[in-house]
């Protein structure tokens, strides 16, 4: 028995690529192989909670569009949510799901109804996970809609803040342990300053690196074996948020070391925002050592706002998931739709077709971005690239048995003279276009 | 004797706010005593050899628009161009100046006959520094105009580029040293990506981390008693570099081990094009301990391009030095014009023109910025605003004396319920313009 | 007898530069003589209702943050509203108001109630500016917010959703005219669109256009003797707006032969995001004789979105007021606050500070620019820099009485071969230094 | 016999999707059968010569990487060149060129030598194509690089440069006669301003208005038969230009009387700097009736100057030609690459791959785009979303036989109360990603 919300559509399955059947999916077949891995078990994909269940269409100058049965703050409301949550990630097939405790549970009138209401919507999830043996990506806490929040949650100047969301951390991180989340998140979506004239920043990376600290702690404290991720995004609400970006945020770890102990959610609509390609994000994570897990959205090049829409761009999605399988792929990360439906898409089958869209661009993206390393031009051509640096005396000047006057001295007695070679940008990027 | 390159224009000098001549200064009066410190002290001005002496007007769409006599690739020209440039930095009274290597030499066949050209010309500045009292604030090597470095230098895939840079920054560093040089400064413009796709950058990076621990030993090795300084730029001329922003440059020092020898000088173009404010780079580097010196010009806030013009917008330099100010104020550090004429402004009267505003706009900028302090209503703003922090219990939450638990359990024994207090960023603004 | 929301605070009065009253003029001195005129005649200053009395503090990621007691949607609440309003305008001692329908009158269920809700506000402020003085500086209709305008009010492809916009600027053009303000606004907020794919772009200008020109009809039929602006922003709420900036608002005017019918109302946020400066906007209006009014608050910088600050810039007010001034000041327009707090800012006194400080800045610009004008530096040096015009063989070139051929011939039988002057942009930018 | 510069690249052939070989097109087949149309005469390729031939590599921070034996301004050289450059025209196949004056004519010492220079050029053209059977796209005339122009060509307060441009003009216009170009294009790189201190908009406004009259004139009255273009770009070299996007030129056009006569040349790095996607500019191209032809390249889309890169993104090429064919595809206009190799890509053959990948891009694009035109999914929904606009009342409207009143009326007495539909943004980019 269903709640009736998508009316009669039924489980979305796969028709190939000729199907033109707005309701099947072109190129997701969860089963098939990609090297050596089924195609599910690669993308890992996860439907998020709070854009498509929660945000009731309000922009910064328009009220709300969508009509749901289930907007309101009362329990009720709350199960009729998870109810038709869990429909859609049902019928959508995807392993997994996110949310925030602000949008599973009615805001309560303290700390401890807020934790009364999410135990009872983490009994009420553990059923459903039951039935449709749905698994959580990862949970969070939504430190940034609450007026409490509006200068910040560990960053706040009153401490008051600070231990309101610690506490509201722990819970989070408790129901999280309770799903069996493979990992918990925390964006930093106040975490920054509106004006540096009331801001003493080295007292809130303090506080910050503090707060990280504690949760890092209770997560070993309690047994919780799924990783710690942060979410750099650079501004908006705030006008600059301390977790900028993945470069940012490994500063940010090192400097209370915790580079080993927390890895980065990156979102590709943020890496725009901080004036970075998506895989640049992901290279950096990777050559950091500290990439986790992925929010896929995509951001309109021409706006200046978070615009969280569905990826649509295929050779886009292609580099994503080249950088992703060169990392290694997803331990416990994996592709959460942290995207939202335009505003002007009312119908329910919307939700169902958007999403229909972004996994079917993903799969096409890691499908070519396979093809691309099993085909080994690319990573070939690099590997030749830098190939100079194992002869013995150039790799001494990396290894430190090279001293900047014995480089200097070298460089005279040997008249070295190096030679430009092409970086032939242009037939690499042909080459990627013959996967996508 | 002269060589009448400025015709009868003599010494610039303070006339006051009233003064209509635009030869004049009206605000920079460098016996001024601001804070107990002359104003000289305080500002340390520099004047930077290359926009100013060997930059033709070339855009991306025009060629050279300046007559200058110097502009001839011999040691005969060299020495005039030394003559001129001393000349102007005495004209303006500034106590700095600031060069590449590239900018005051002529180009040589190979290592060996730059490294020759360089002493000679540095034996020339010697005898110019003893006659003029002008010293140098800094040095650099330019590892990125010649096509040599167009995939970099310490992150060229060829490792005779890196030991050719190497080389070439010995010598920079030897001639920062001969001539009594404050700092030494590194702008990695190439060292980063035009595309990902022939870029390895984790091994990129450990190039970058080894070349300058390589600089740092020289620095030592030689008793080179200044600070090595790493300038950052998120981009420009490459699609991204490595050096970002100050925060980015953070981690990597982190991560190479070189947090407590290097820091950074700032440019406050640079932090524009990187999505940030002025001030937020120089408060940054006073987070993180790391603040050095900086470049000194403006970017359009409408151009996506590092425009390099002198500053002229006096509420923002009270900012700026605002924050310098509270971090104690440059030491080995000071104000370097990295600014450049427009490619319109032809008259050899611009070059002094241009600087005689642009100090005179750090000069008011700096004067309000100590007004401030002196009078303490911002930071007495923000020190009652994390007031709260001092309570014993509080504290106890940062001293890590705490764990989350501890502090779940109070937030619902105490039923903590935080109200938010205004922000006063407008009331705080109003009391910045009091000064500027 | 008052409301008493600003507690026991008077009416702001002019203190002076030294004053460091937070709720005192330091420059406003509205009877100050300026150019011949009282500073009150030429700013012309308005408040707008929308930021300070109807904005509850959301932003994309939260909340409400302000508490007031008229946030209700009732008839009452709309006049205690009404009663805070006009007694804040009292206390700043600004001529002029403005306001969207929406802001004033609470929603109702069909087009007549909202009809008959407006109309007995508009009742109940002809009292409030018969008592006080107050004037109307321009009304609007909000065909933005409701969700039936989601896919614009003009351009919406359903002609419904047309009609109803039609049907509500009829009545705040009555409500407008009966209040005697002295121009009304279109700001096309959802006139633009989401996505081209669901949009034919050439079929929306032509409906845009017809809007228009329906408005400018019924401004005759009716004898409103007020200027009709429009309003242009680039995007936010939507991905593109047709009123993009004032270059295209021009084109469409010309398109739709209203360009003698209709002007600009220029925001400096929404130059910002369109790419331009503020100055670049109202120089292209004065060129394009189309100048209107102006809507002052700044925009972040740093920040992709419409952050409406209030004004703290001197330097920019003055190149602004600059730019004003030479087009003739204003004639029946004027300088609104469209600024709002931000939303940390929760005190009632927050609101006052807010446009004190705006209105001090604006001041202050306005004096610096008529200093600027009076003395005649710069105009003087631009009227000589193209002085060469008048010859009368070069006039020719102009009036049309030379061809192309003629003037080809003349280049080469006198070897026409012009020499570039200095463009002298730094020595302008010390002169307009000199004055702010 | 051939230059030898290409060594024994022959000339390129199509082999199909499925070849791997970096010279062969993959996706362009010249005789290919879309839409009833050869895919050459839809796609119209055209190479341009400045980017390709005249570029030494140079960028802001770094100096000449190309080395080519043609780089001497000697008339030797400037055929040598020629010949390569027609080499390359014929092994690419592609039916057009373009070109600069400066491009292909040493510079003179005055007006008469460079049109001496350039007509001895155009005699060398001739014989080239009649033996390639190459055609001219378009011909234009440089007027930005020389330094006489730094302060505008036909905007310079001097009128000898407007003199010396429009002179210049006319001998390129002469020469694109001769040659059978197809169009002449204007870009006004230097038509605008570096600061408005020393600018008086207006009246560049009207030089540049008078100056387009002439060139028109002139087209006439020498019967060419081709099109005057006007390129639009925002700003780069200057601060501003006047031709700043197409919605702007079509204000300038309509202001000068020139929008029957002059139409637009497109470029997607143009668009992007303005703030726009390729499409948003084509559309209103379309809407307006001013689209001519297309400059193809595309920018990065994180940095903001000009990259004038090569197209390679298919959904993106394929969204642009969509627009195209639906304005009926082009007339005497074209598809002129106008993209430049990285400045690391030195070997000769990188010219070629650069364009091979290139229009292979642009034939996917046309391809898909042909696709979703005859399949008719997207323009039905669009025709249907606007549907009730044919009914008689809502008709009336738009023909202006309703005014405001009556439509007021009319919302009361019926009620009217549109209620909001699905804008369907996510389903459409659904359908788009069918045939990318």
């Amino acid at each position: 028995m269903t709640t009736g919300f998508f009316g009669d559509i039924g489980k979305i399955t796969y028709e190939g690529p000729e199907s033109s059947n707005p309701l099947a999916f072109r190129h997701y077949n969860p089963d098939e192989i990609v090297m050596g891995k089924r195609l599910e078990d690669h993308l890992r994909f996860a439907v998020c909670y709070w854009h498509n269940f929660c945000w009731p269409g309000l922009d910064p100058f328009g009220g709300q569009t969508f009509d749901r049965p289930w907007f309101d703050d009362t329990m009720e409301a709350a199960r009729l949510k998870a109810d038709v949550a869990f429909e859609m990630f049902s019928l959508l097939g995807v392993p997994y799901y996110c949310f925030h405790d602000a949008d599973v549970r009615p805001e309560g009138a303290n700390f401890a109804e807020n934790t009364r209401n999410l135990e009872a919507i983490v009994d009420y999830f553990e059923g459903k996970q039951a039935d449709t043996g749905l698994k959580l990506l990862w949970g969070t806490a939504n430190l940034f809609s609450n007026r409490r929040y509006m200068a910040g949650a560990a960053t706040n100047p009153d401490p008051d803040v600070f231990a309101f969301g610690a506490a509201t951390v722990k819970t989070c991180l408790d129901a999280t342990h309770r799903l069996g989340g493979e990992n918990y998140v925390l964006w930093g979506g106040r975490e920054g300053y509106e004006t540096l004239l009331n801001t003493d920043m080295g007292r809130e990376l303090d506080q910050l690196g503090r707060f990280l600290n504690l949760v890092v702690d209770y997560k070993h404290k309690i047994g919780f074996a799924g990783t710690i991720l942060i979410e750099p995004k650079p501004q908006e609400p705030t006008k600059h948020q301390y977790d900028y970006d993945v470069a940012t945020v490994y500063g940010f770890l090192k400097r209370y070391g915790l580079e080993n102990e927390v890895r980065v959610n990156i979102e590709q609509g943020h890496a725009i925002l901080a004036g970075h390609s998506f895989e640049h994000e992901l290279a950096t994570a990777n050559a950091l050592g500290i990439f986790g897990s992925i929010d896929m959205n995509r951001n309109d090049y021409q706006s200046g706002w978070d615009t969280d829409q569905f990826p649509n761009n295929v050779p886009e999605m292609a580099l994503a998931y080249y950088h992703i399988l060169q990392g290694g792929g997803f331990s416990t990360g994996g592709t959460n739709f942290d995207a939202k439906l335009r505003r002007q898409s009312l119908d329910p089958e919307d939700l169902l077709i958007a999403h229909i869209g972004g996994m079917d661009c993903c799969a096409r993206g890691l499908k070519a971005a396979a093809a691309m390393i099993e085909d080994g031009d690319l990573s070939g051509f690099v590997d030749q690239r830098y190939a100079g640096w194992s002869a013995e005396e150039n790799w001494g000047m990396l290894s430190g048995s090279r001293s900047l006057e014995d480089i200097a001295a070298r460089v005279e007695a040997e008249n070295i003279n190096p030679q430009p070679r092409s970086g032939k940008q242009e037939y690499l990027e042909n080459v990627v276009n013959r996967y996508v």
